[in-house]
């Protein structure tokens, strides 16, 4: 047997940092002492916080002289899990792995305390039961992460002194990559908590904003999902997806693109007759009243374009700049085309909605006019497969 | 020199979760070159993304044969660091390490390109102008992350290769090190900006919703720049901090706490001459009205109360509840001093502002009655020290 124990070290640390999922490494280490070691079975218990117990990871053996694989958690109060909890079997026996063989010779000894003494008993019982000849813990500062059991060597013979300082080095190792990986889970956690807080407060304030217009109930939120399947069927279509940024700023623009909406008098957006021309002026300000309120937001430049051009169109008849064709930003494109289906296929002040199969019409017949070919080919794909 | 490397091997990994901070790791690796290994000096070259070019993190040796100090930054296209960019020093010399002695034969031979050959004579010439005996690189896949020079052994005496080895290793815990700091530090920052984006833009629309009611410019702005002195006054005073959730629950309830007023016309809001009863109760509903906007986002749980509750009075005669003294939430008590301070002291459609100094004696006058006594002690505090 030949290893080079500080390539192994380094291979450990290597998945350590490549993967965070102390998974995998534990899974490679339980494999190495089977193939490496020629052990003839090993075992890896991580703790899970849920479970208030230890699960067991992986198990390999070909001898099957194995962990039951009905035994897939041990409690946390089970003798052998209790043992190392209270005990870091360094303090009794030099070594932070216990041997069973040690483990006997130390119960036929006198110098255990006999508190200890009753408890290893009951250990070394389960671990015959178990036919595990060693066990490694894994520590984070107090706290047991993990538990690796191994059997005996295939070929009979004792485990060395090399051979037991490396399995608890390599348990060393795998109690920090389960630390990084829970380290780097929460931060991650934390970030999905945030961006979850950001879009429900956003989609929370537009609807607020949204509802003193009284007849656009869950426009935003419709606009917002028409625009995301749109931008999918995009993808889908150019077979090349949109980076994970524009679909962001796609939604977050979505969720705000009315937001200038705040800066019209009540009585203007609530007009139940037609507008005078001063009123209608008034309404396509709504645009520009939105960019100044995000402007000051450096996270949101991505966002700014679709409310600003969202009321643009194809042949640069719309506003507020007349914007045509290719120089209309592609957020503001794909936001115009599902505003304006949902502006059509929902009661307004001054009409009632003309349904959903007219609407569709409008957006074709518009198309390469109001609608930039390439949205709404993509919108029409949907209607054409009833997903509108 | 008895050197454990499994055990400093160890040591450098401890360090490297522990500390999200590779520069640490560098300064203890760079030390114990010098302290343990007794080299006469040792530094260590960081990569720097801004700076495109590598930093001197530390630079260690007794016998000040070492990096001159205004040598802080090598750029990325110096004849050393190029060098190590360009060729894995294993490919030429089978180790990951360059050694003044060993290039120095392969320079006398014939198997180098000739390419190579002249970059290598002037790595070389660099190198003894630094009195560096060996170069150990770092490296992410095939970025160079870093370069550890070292100078002589004291003794006099060649490396060894188990030294060299072990070196190699240690730089491969560097660069791990480095590779997983920065994913922590990526992480974090994409923490910071999704902060960052949320409160901005909360600031955003609730000065949006805000420019509705005429008479109250910078009001949200300035009720939460003053709840966060006055809590910071709080934890002062009671020599104990509040946690960082119940601050940042307290800026973001201040900023949305008049957040409901969208739902209350803006003709009510603006009304110059005094209020029915009719049009009081219509304000009056703002808190539940903004409860409502809000009640549905889970992770705003701890910002709802100062919300709902910013108008209830210590006394009881406050609304929406009547609730009095203790039973009103603390995060209320403190946005309840500081609107009602920032109320006062600007002008509102129905009177002008009575000053400031007229203000802090009603918040005193009211301590006990209209506010809490502990919150309205820290305000007069600060109001003393003339921080309002």
């Amino acid at each position: 047997m030949a290893i080079d124990y500080t390539k192994e070290l380094e291979n450990a640390a290597r998945n350590m940092i490549f993967e965070h999922d102390p998974d995998l490494l534990i899974k490679m280490i339980v494999r190495m002492m089977v193939d490496k070691f020629k052990i003839s079975h090993s075992s890896f218990f991580l703790r899970s916080q849920q479970k208030q117990g230890y699960l067991l990871i992986e198990s390999c053996g070909p001898l099957k002289k194995k962990i039951p694989l009905d035994l897939i958690c041990i409690d946390k109060d089970d003798v052998l899990i209790r043992f190392f909890r209270e005990h870091r079997s360094n303090f009794i026996f030099g070594r932070q792995a216990l041997l069973l063989s040690e483990a006997k010779a130390a119960l036929k000894g006198k110098k255990l305390k006999p508190s200890i003494r009753a408890q290893l008993a009951q250990v070394l019982y389960q671990m015959e039961l178990l036919e595990t000849a060693v066990c490694v813990p894994s520590y984070f500062r107090d706290e047991l992460l993990g538990l690796l059991l191994l059997g005996q060597k295939n070929n009979g013979k004792k485990f060395i002194d090399e051979e037991l300082d490396f399995f608890v080095a390599l348990n060393f190792h795998v109690a920090m990559a389960i630390r990084n990986a829970q380290l780097f889970k929460e931060l991650e956690d934390e970030l999905g908590r945030k961006h979850q807080l950001f879009i429900r407060t956003t989609v929370a304030l537009a609807a607020a904003i949204e509802a003193k217009d009284h007849y656009t109930h869950g426009h935003t939120t419709r606009v917002t999902d028409l625009s995301m399947t749109i931008a999918a069927r995009m993808g889908a279509k150019a077979k090349k997806n949109f980076e994970a940024k524009f679909l962001e700023d796609l939604q977050i623009s979505s969720l705000l693109h009315d937001i200038g909406k705040i800066g019209v008098p009540e009585h203007i957006l609530n007009k139940r007759n037609s507008l005078t021309i001063g009123e209608r002026n008034r309404i396509k300000e709504h645009p520009m009243i939105g960019v100044n309120i995000l402007k000051s937001i450096k996270e949101l430049e991505g966002a700014v374009p679709g409310v600003k051009y969202h009321h643009e169109r194809y042949d640069g008849q719309g506003y507020p700049e007349g914007l045509k064709e290719q120089e209309i930003p592609l957020i503001a494109t794909i936001i115009a085309v599902a505003d304006s289906f949902d502006a059509m296929s929902t009661n307004r002040p001054y009409r009632t909605a003309m349904g959903k199969v007219q609407a569709i019409n409008e957006i074709s017949r518009l198309r390469g006019r109001q609608f930039s070919p390439l949205v709404a080919d993509a919108f029409l794909d949907l209607a054409k497969e009833g997903r509108i």
